[in-house]
């Protein structure tokens, strides 16, 4: 399923003394866009939070490839790439839209569990929010 | 009182594209030494917590002079100037080291509270607390 | 002169473990604010960047009122309070929309210089500028 | 070649609400580690890029296991995995000494370019860091 991208405008404090977007600024911008995507899912991650759901992040991978400057605006193109009922996968590309180029690409995966870190099966405890993740899904896991 | 000067480098992270350290990286410095001054001072503040005692900002104030620059080693001098059992405030000099300049001076306000923001009167609750700071302060807020 | 306030949502990574937004952060929203300011005021930074005219940060003071949360909506209502050709002040409230209380009131100072920071006088070099700046203004200076 | 860890301790504004260390943080301490090894290595940031050579990262890869707390000491473990003359590449462990816990293992990779992002051949035009990185490198990317 496609979303719309998420978008905004690089801020002055995110630059470095290189003149471009500091590199860890891009993990930032891909909480940003995964907590956008959620809300368009029908999931927004304070409701998913006070379910008791939280779904930490295990592994980030970022690949860059043209710098974002103070002022460029760019997109967040997020999609949900693998989901078991247990855990997801996300890929993003990060473009910028102010150069039209391709700035990074990049993938996290994350579980569900609660509060304190316990794994949750969504399809036996949370079938609502099981079921939206797997309609978004590109890939069903299998 | 006096107390050993925060010392430490500043981070490539924390410059901006004018090739000089952020402004408000300068307030998270007067954080890290106001959390040191805490330890000389013997409350640390993962102790204080513990016993349900919180130190919420009230203000910040920071007068800028001279940059601070990739690498270059700063240190963070800082002051209790008043304290009245209920509240207290710090003076700082952030020094930078490595070009001999004086680049901030800054000022903070904070008050005791538990952990749910209720003020907290330290002579009566804390009285140790109380006179730790008490010993410390170079001005009795009188 | 009245300018549209500058509004987003906060981000989950501006956050602390107090569950709320860390303090420096309203530095940079008022950094944000600004620059919008600038844009709003027919000054686009970039811009006069180009023209070879910046404007640092002097001094910044901030009071914290009520906190901000993840995902709380804010604004930051900025207002160009004194100029005088050489220097501007600019005054702050970050207003929380979404629990509908004052979060934060502040104050800025910059003054105008080169790019390599010898002291600029708006009047005589870009009386356009000076223009735009002395319409904005509450308070002329005088 | 070993070389002695990076260490600190964790800051509070690194932390987000959840209590732990924001996960976009990790990646900033690699950097942070990342120039302490160069140093150690004898090819000090600063002084290489006096030289015209900077290293822009390519890519970024962490993967989280347990957390970091506000005041817990960490060291990182940085190691020279891959050097060819023009790219070379590290591995990471970061270490949460208060928990006895690995809490991350990370990758990176980088580029040797001029300062306007031109490739260098450093055998052929800085003998001299060659030779060093070439010592320092675990697998010499044969």
């Amino acid at each position: 399923m496609k979303f719309e991208p998420y978008r905004r405008k690089a801020y002055y404090y995110e630059t470095d003394r290189m003149d471009i977007v500091h590199h860890s600024n891009y993990v930032r911008w891909l909480e940003e866009a995964r907590i956008d995507l959620m809300e368009k899912l029908g999931c927004p991650f304070t409701e998913t939070e006070k379910m008791g759901i939280v779904s930490p992040v295990l592994s980030v991978e970022t690949h860059y490839k043209y710098p974002v400057r103070f002022g460029d605006e760019f997109e967040v193109r997020c999609t949900l790439s693998k989901f078991n009922g247990c855990a997801f996968e996300l890929d993003y590309e990060i473009y910028n839209i102010t150069s039209d180029k391709l700035s990074c690409t990049a993938h996290s995966s994350h579980c569900f569990t609660t509060s304190d870190l316990k794994p949750i099966r969504l399809k036996k405890h949370f079938p609502d929010i099981y079921e939206k993740f797997f309609d978004a899904v590109e890939d069903d896991g299998n």
